[in-house]
């Protein structure tokens, strides 16, 4: 069964310790259907501008994403600048250019108002609702949301809470929407707000999942160079989805494996700068890393007694 | 076979976001061996000063750690004082008084030469070879360090660090004492410098295990409240080194089990200012905060499945 997803596409330019990128592919739908791809079908809602390239279309169509609901618009292309600072932990947004986003009022196609699995990417809770309302009667539906939606469409995001069965957001949000300080109590209490389950995102700190069978800590893959932070969300966001697809049910035996998926696909998007990597991921290359991740998790195999 | 500590036994002013100490007992030793003694008997050695209680001994004693290697010294213990930022992770001292502890000079007993299992908490490489050179053959050497010795005397911890079967810093040492800035590369990096293992501590980022058959991930027990981080290292080490020795041998296995003691029982010391929470804790705090930590990392068990 796809997975639908409804967020950005455009282009990025990023500074980091590594180097920088010009007007690079990205958005958080672009990075969210390389990593989904891997474990399900994917189909993109998106608008993008008459800058949008013949390669850019390519680079998904080539591995089986579906565009047919990219509104193409006259205009540019959503545009976002950054910098990050030495520790790859913190960035600061230089610029943001909405463009043709800024009219995106996306009606689904009919077979994907009947998907299963729906992510809502980081845009407007209002604009969340807006496609939620057009699928007939999802099983699992995630979101992402970010902290200028917290302070500025409170109202509205409480509201989407309560339709979400998994709401992502970094630590900084997670505290900002709970009103709590400690992580913990702030993820136990956006469990009540809602949704079956949270995930709070933690950088190089890894995630740590709340839900009503507990709390699950997933370190981060530890990386041997971070070339370039962005995407790492969706990636993660779109391995998770994508595996929940897959297995075709959710509990929490499922969402801990789909957080595993999620953290060891989002470990190899930071190695480039943009989707350079994530573009040329192979199944292989993700097995393999999920096997090691078990190895950096596993505390109690009778493999490590040997000597 | 105990575990013998060298380290600082002193009183400690601290303020965090959760209020403030004044003369709080402390020190890598107190802390060291207030975690260890649940796994396995502890010697310490020390110097205190005239200003030091019986109280402050019983608080020991009655937990049955060793203390005939505190010498007693006339003037004032050792003094620390220290704020914490809010995040709980950066803190800035205050203030640092050696007194008797500049004149520590220390002369192992007899049962302590033939010890097995040696803690260097974070004193001068200088005086932890003083005292390595005491032990005849011991098993397992664990130390920590911190930025320091590695700044001024880093000859002398190179040296060191060729006799360690383990080494601990947290993740900027661990930076500063290998010259590279991926946390990967360093860890790697520093095990090919002597120490059979090293443990990278990240706060609450929870610590890196790295060796020659691999790298371990273990997230930090989230807990509820975080009232005073001090503390927390010496703890993780006096758990780790404690349950080595009750295990009597040491491979990857047995590490990474310490490794997850060590998380657990730091856990529980940053629940109170100064030594609070230790002195009461008991072994089944301990029992089911580990089983707790199984759960909370664990992407695999047959439990989750149920609904």
């Amino acid at each position: 069964m796809s997975v639908v997803v409804v967020g950005t596409i455009g282009y990025d330019s990023v500074q980091t310790l590594r180097g920088e990128v010009s007007d690079a592919l990205g958005g958080s739908a672009a990075y969210f259907a390389l990593a989904a791809r891997f474990f399900s079908p994917v189909s993109v809602v998106a608008a993008v501008g008459s800058d949008f390239s013949s390669d850019d279309y390519r680079l998904f169509s080539e591995r089986a994403i579906d565009l047919r609901g990219v509104e193409r618009h006259e205009g540019k292309s959503f545009r976002w600048k950054a910098r990050y600072h030495d520790d790859m932990n913190r960035r600061e947004t230089l610029g943001l250019e909405l463009n043709v986003f800024a009219r995106f009022n996306p009606t689904l196609l009919p077979d994907q108002r009947r998907s299963d699995y729906l992510f809502l990417a980081n845009v407007s809770p209002e604009l969340q609702s807006r496609v939620l309302m057009q699928v007939a009667n999802p099983k699992v539906v995630g979101a992402d949301t970010m902290n200028h939606w917290i302070e500025n469409e409170r109202a509205g995001l409480l509201e989407l809470m309560k339709r979400l069965t998994i709401l992502m957001l970094n630590d900084d949000e997670a505290r900002m929407l709970s009103g709590e300080h400690n992580l913990v109590k702030a993820g136990r209490a956006l469990v009540k707000m809602g949704p079956e389950a949270v995930v709070v995102k933690r950088g190089e700190a890894g995630v740590l999942h709340f839900s009503q069978d507990g709390v699950f800590a997933a370190p981060a893959y530890p990386v041997e160079e971070v070339v370039d932070p962005t995407g790492a969300g969706d990636t993660f966001a779109g391995a998770f989805m994508g595996y929940i697809a897959r297995v075709g049910r959710v509990n929490e035996a499922v969402r801990r494996a789909a957080v595993v998926y999620g953290a060891v696909v989002a470990s190899f998007v930071v190695e480039s700068f943009s989707l350079g990597r994530m573009s040329a991921l192979s199944w292989e290359d993700i097995a393999q890393r999920h096997r090691a991740y078990n190895e950096l998790t596993d505390s109690q195999s009778p493999r490590w007694t040997s000597p």
